[in-house]
């Protein structure tokens, strides 16, 4: 997605260790007009699977996942992270590790809110190592919903994130795919197949 | 705001405490339309303000203020909570107390997309002890901009925070002002005044 390659160009930090710093647009400050662009692609990729639910993981995933929700007119449900994992009762849980932050959380959500007759679309604003959308499908799993797919803002196509997902045959579409941090600039996917 | 006020008394569960649970609509599961509504609300209530960002605070602030800034076309800034205060540098922070989760958190911000220049309108989800708020506040105090006012979907009149906030001399819009849980049923501000 141009608009969204643009601004990472434009806005992003390259910082040492391979870590993309958006934090101008989409997981800091948010830009609430793009949010609303992205949710305009994902309805167009995701427009016959009849989705009933859209879900995602608190904080930074809420903004692009609520304009989905309200462009599709379906709630939008975000799973908590908790450090500890008492008080289970009536959650579906999953555990997930944060590469960024060397923590393990326990991401949940209330039973209530996820049925078998569901049809889910996953999304989220990063994708790197897939920790966090591998415990959301995990929680759909628990709760017999079908997963439509996964819906990703920006994807860094280098880590193993992306295949971990497509190998469950889970449809993956990401916005921006990002190939490297080369000469500390930011390389997409499409930039490398033209070269 | 009536749309807001039913669907409290639809789908909110009051429980012991005074504690008011309304995860199918608003801090968990979130309803997209609701919260385009409320910011509907917010926009004319606050129209000439010429408002230049929204600040909140994660998780469930998030989706009320998204919606005002794609309405308003401005910045949505949402603070962070983290358990200590290590790393502030480049950080406008604030020490909230969570008299729900018992717990102390630094609530902090980038210094670089708050400036003596906005004009901000403070949105959250709930106001209760209002001590999250009072953190946001403070948090625009360091900036030196200006607080155009505080937008809440759901105000526990009955608890201080609303109070605290307006003896600043800041203005304080709630969409939903609770006055008790008398009988273990939601009364609102508005039905007490027309007892």
């Amino acid at each position: 997605m141009k608009l969204l390659e643009d601004r990472i160009r434009e806005d992003g930090l390259v910082l040492p260790g391979n870590v993309l710093k958006v934090n101008q647009f989409l997981n800091h400050q948010i830009d609430p007009e793009l949010m609303y662009a992205l949710a305009e692609e994902f309805v167009k990729l995701y427009k016959d699977e009849k989705i009933t639910k859209i879900l995602t993981i608190e904080a930074s995933g809420i903004a692009p996942a609520i304009m989905t929700g309200l462009l599709l007119r379906v709630p939008v449900l975000f799973a908590r992270k908790q450090k500890s994992s008492t008080m289970n009762e009536g959650l579906y849980t999953a555990e997930v590790y944060s590469y960024t932050k060397k923590v393990k959380n326990t991401v949940s959500v209330d039973e209530k809110f996820l049925k078998k007759e569901d049809r889910v679309l996953i999304i989220d604003d990063f994708l790197a190592n897939g920790q966090a959308v591998q415990g959301l499908i995990e929680i759909c799993h628990e709760a017999h919903a079908d997963i439509v797919g996964v819906g990703i803002a920006i994807e860094k196509s280098f880590q193993e994130g992306a295949e971990l997902i497509r190998n469950q045959g889970v449809r993956l579409e990401s916005l921006a795919r990002i190939s490297s941090f080369a000469d500390n600039k930011v390389h997409f996917v499409e930039d490398a197949d033209n070269e």
